[in-house]
């Protein structure tokens, strides 16, 4: 079991899983030493600075240090790099402490730690979310045909399938792999006011090469400019993470509905139990995830609000986007694994599905009849006369079926066929196929 | 220094406060057993339960559990009491296991717990905006008659009083204290679905005596119905924090406005520092308040967003508010303790603010010669020759008082007293003194 | 019909209602006039302004005036009382000109009318409310003890009843009358940047009385201070209605749930229909409702992000202001008129409840039975039973009691009472009886 | 002067404006047409409904039908396609009303609608974004080099330039463009409940044809899937559309800063004026588009919300889309055409700029002089010198290099050089060159 870090107890959603630990504050320590440890190897690569300064930058790690002491020495200055600095340039020893940090700002290694932590987030949530279109891929063919209600507006519609279902959900998931797999993630380094000054006056000629350096040691993009407040990856990461959790939110959404006791039509492969309550069997996972597609759009909109940073370094803004960022990280990465799991260990209960086509008496086919009446009795009388055996269908309790068969003028039509829904699915099937050629 | 029990290392603006503390995972599982605690002492006061068994209970503490592994437990059924409770009956012993959490569902703990944390930070709140608003009742009547500029979309408007900024900022606060006292936090109790079934099946007659008592116990608000679904204290909870998020963030635009290199009329007592740059003494208070004002109002739409709760237990609504309640009362906890050091410590400087009402060269009173010359000149006139000498004031770089010296049809007129800033206060005093009346 | 002046064509869930009517750019217009003839009133009843200016202001209404003119001349100085008062000096004549919006500036008029207008709206949803409360009082009473499945996470837990069920609904709805009438809605009066300054220059000495002779015309609030930046209207109001759309949120969602095919427990006296599926019976207004109650909390958080507000009247945060309580008025009082024709209207199929209770084949009272055999068999033998019997339940598709008949353990128990999911509802009578002595 | 269609009165942000013509309730019916005759149209093109009906679809026109009826007759079915379909029927006559809205469900007319407007919209959104590129463009390259004071956390922290803000503002301006049309707009088309049938039973084989055709006929995308609850689209716009939001609101926000009275950096060119107050030039355009990036995120919550969709069609979440989408694309669009007009008329103070450099009394260069003193007198000298001096040079009034010049140590030093403010911006002429290549 691995061990809890953080405030995990409110957290069933995320607490012990790969994205937590990924967001953690060691994770976030660890990912501020890479970033100045690469500034560093850069900046030897570069100029005068020694190689062994940078390895000696490098030689401290996170399990060095005092993450929770480094947190509160962080109220003085509003963020965690000052002390930070303090304790890694006394770590590294009088020799090389003057190459700690050197040219750079808070904010170069505050933001370029936070690109790192969304890169390895980012990776398993992309993982995850492979993961999980496989399932659903697999769902999908495997319903191809499985026939269900439709439901709109929470009232039987027409038939559908599953398949087609499965495979809508599947759709949406590619829809965020491909958006988190588009976000761009720089490192940054900009200096006291994003200008490189420092560097300059460090003796760095060919400041863009040094920023080359720097984003290449640590596997992030290159940055055209400092961002600073150009906060362009903060708020292509808070779109791309808060449409992940709104497209697993409609997978969750759809299984809480079809696992209602009455519909019953899928279960999830290991409900959370009730020792009092035998019976019940609640759709834990689905119920995380739909928590956290409840959460993920305020914390983008406060992200996105984030945007509008005045000067140079804005006075909260900035500091305001921290923990959304990384609370996002951790319920849309959590959210991707419990996806997997449900969609990996989800029952479908075709059974149900069928008997459910019958629940409206046969009206769920009512839309076909509409049509093919119509050019045997003339729109108006075939609106009627449907109408008229609707209601009978239902205050009888009888299927449509029997009652139009009471129908002389219908005596022709193969009524079996018109009636039955399975027979109405329209493209679904070719819809399905054609969505899982989509990779 | 405290312990950091918690993922403070992005949190500059909370780590380590009383807030912090008050709704740690410690805590929070102190609160859990203090719930079940209340639950079973309430029973054996009214009915078959042993006190033995109450005592048992009680006497275990969050010191003697392990947070994180109930954190990580609680993934199996999606919430941390149905792991305490298991713990909780192997510590009490094979004889008075039966009667702990006896007819309870999670929710009642779990929703309690919430409150008592909530009643706890909520005190400290409280207190800190008392603390803030004698502050700012000091700085008022301190600076009751310091004239400064008023400004109104970033401009320079009529003349104002840095007292009636503060008395303004205070009344924010009283009402801020105002809407937090005024919240109710009843106990949660309604066994599985809100009916009290299990406890009348144990053999409790008077289920409303059991509710009051448990209520009494923890010295919560006694609960009209069960509110598993009927989320008004949360609602309520989220309307008030947010509340008092944006009172300190009006304050801390202000001072954040005021701070500024180029108007310095105000400065923390004690600014964040820069080694590299002497001169920077950042207004780190007011960054963290905005910080939490910019955070606030999302977490609030997603706690008003869960009152839409379906059902006896929602299936992620209520999931979703133990974060983001959490995080308000930490962030508004931290807010107002901080707001507090601000106020006590601000540095007022009275002579930047006189010196910036001369900034228009006199324009900032135009709107009192408006008035005053229409009925010596005719209004027409007066605008006329208003206008033409506000152009000169400013083109020529010269007092506005010095132009109209020159016009020959306000000789009789006391030029001096129209156009000093200091006697274009209004009812800035009397509005202060008004103000500061309020308790 | 009445007309719509306004964009109703996307806005099925408010277009058409007082509501509607009641924040309409027509009845903003005359709010604002409302405002400027308030204001001459009070300073003709207190100083040397004719009582004629007064009336000639007075006589101006929204009739008169282009709102749409006015509405695009808002666009040079991002307000629309600048031309507004430009085209009312114009219609009082050069006489009374002079006395127009005397001494006030533009968000004086602004934010009065806004207040204005919201007393205007609350009042009709307060009745609404009011109207709500009394068809749930008459639904909880008729169906005090109609039994029907409790759920928990879509599963069903244990019994409840529709009674306690619409008791809890109503109970929300008078929380949210109670913090819609708890709001208090002032005047607003101070000038240029809130000092009343210009009422000074102008000659008024005692300035508090004008400013609540101003309120006491309109009707609204005596302000302790002008509240330019000091939003708590604004923010109570926020919260005050996104409470009341989560509130009527949660009987939608209810509504929505059990009207779903397979539920049908509820169906609202007219569902939108479907021409081509005469099944159909949409939800509609249960539809609206929640709608309405996805989108109040993003508007309420922009409000609540807007208290903090800079100097004497913010950039930007103000003016974001108007839009977002305009639609949450809307949005609200047009949710409240639907909530009150939708409780006038649901069928209840008590039928359908009792039917469903059977769902599980009588595991919807095993928590009653966990708690009843443990003494006759000791604990641990009575969950084992339990358990096994359960199983059989299900696997063999029979009643639990039929089960548990063939245990010679159990027979000196009252089976068919124990297993009756009828008398298992615990207090729910009672609960319903006391949440209906409220008022 | 346009006429204003709309509740424009509350929004000088966005009336009059182009975006507001093209999201106005005449467009949107106007787009329901066109889907509804683009449907007709593709199914004369592909199979049996005869030419003739498409044309009669066709000339029917907004201008034909009454908006404001259909509004209010949409409150029945919550949708206005259903009484624009039986309106349109009655407009072609009896020979072609059958063939209107043939196998289409209310949502796919309601979606197609919407992503036109949404097209239209984003076409004026593009260009006046490329506008305001090439306004900003100039800038940067006409102030290449004029020197500022970087500012952070409201305080001066090293140089910058305005041609790398100005650079900065461009990038995330073109950022904004790329993700706009990088935006994927599908025509929606599914039928009842997504499966296509009503088209196969009207006697359609190829319904991915058809799909094909009536999105060919649009201009808009063909859909993979129907997408009546997989809301890519309308998330995919809300994020682009809340980024271009937050991307002007930085510009905004800069704006305003430094159009303060104090700082009078830059100005508007055409401020908002006041009659009483001449000297008042408020930034009219950045407040409005400051107000703008205050509500996007809010909206664009909603929205990213609405992603959670149950069933075929949602109870709620599809309704809660319409408002917000269109108010997201009416705000960004009309701050859209506000940026042109500000970057286009922004007065640069470039010798406010030059005088603020030195408010610090020179410390502003105080990193350099760290940088540089430190080989002369060793690090720990260098930094204890420079403090004293920069006391100094505060408590005295002097420049810093008139202090340092007293040093004997620095006599070979060329402190003029070192201390000028202008010699000290780093990178940012190369980094402006860089950012202005980008097209």
């Amino acid at each position: 079991m691995p061990p809890v870090d953080s405030d995990g107890l409110l957290a069933p959603g995320w607490v012990g899983s790969p994205a937590s630990a990924a967001t953690s504050d060691g994770a976030f320590l660890q990912a501020l030493l890479d970033a100045e440890a690469a500034l560093t190897r850069a900046q030897a690569e570069l100029g005068p600075v020694p190689a062994e300064a940078a390895a000696a930058v490098a030689a401290v790690s996170a399990a060095d240090l005092d993450a929770g002491a480094i947190a509160l020495l962080a109220r003085d200055g509003g963020n965690p790099v000052i002390p930070l600095v303090a304790r890694l340039t006394a770590a590294v020893g009088e020799e090389y402490g003057p190459y700690v940090h050197r040219g750079a700002t808070s904010q170069d290694i505050m933001d370029t730690a936070m690109m790192l932590v969304a890169r390895r987030t980012l990776d398993k949530i992309v993982e995850d979310l492979e993961h999980t279109a496989r399932e659903l891929a697999r769902l999908a063919a495997d319903h191809r045909d499985t026939v269900m209600p439709g439901r709109t507006l929470t009232q039987h519609a027409v038939p559908t399938t599953f398949g087609l279902k499965a495979a809508g959900w599947r759709s949406l998931v590619l829809d965020a792999r491909d958006r988190l797999t588009a976000v761009r993630l720089p490192a940054q380094l900009g200096g006291a006011a994003g200008t490189l000054a420092a560097f300059t006056a460090f003796g760095t000629e060919h400041t863009q090469a040094l920023v080359a350096a720097y984003a290449r040691e640590l596997g992030l993009a290159e940055p055209a400019l400092p961002w600073h407040t150009l906060r362009t990856p903060i708020a292509d990461l808070a779109g791309a993470l808060a449409f992940t959790a709104g497209a697993l939110g409609k997978m969750a959404a759809d299984v809480l509905t079809l696992s209602r006791t009455e519909i019953a039509e899928v279960a999830e492969g290991a409900g959370g139990g009730s020792s009092a309550m035998p019976h019940k069997a609640n759709p834990v996972a689905a119920t995380m995830i739909a928590a956290s597609a409840r959460r993920a759009p305020g914390l983008a909109a406060t992200l996105y609000g984030s945007m509008a940073a005045e000067d140079e370094r804005p006075a909260g803004a900035w500091h305001a986007e921290w923990e959304p960022l990384r609370d996002l990280l951790r319920l849309v990465g959590s959210a991707a694994g419990s996806a997997f799991e449900l969609a990996a260990g989800l029952r479908v209960n075709a059974h149900s599905m069928r008997e459910h086509l019958g629940l409206t008496h046969g009206l769920i086919v009512s839309e076909r009849l509409a049509v093919e009446l119509a050019p045997v009795l003339g729109r108006a009388r075939a609106k009627e006369l449907l109408s008229r055996a609707a209601r009978r269908a239902v205050t009888e309790g009888r299927p449509l079926v029997n009652v139009l068969d009471e129908e002389p003028d219908l005596k022709d039509l193969d009524l079996a066929d018109l009636t039955d829904p399975t027979r109405y699915t329209g493209s679904a099937g070719a819809l399905t196929d054609r969505a899982l050629e989509r990779r």
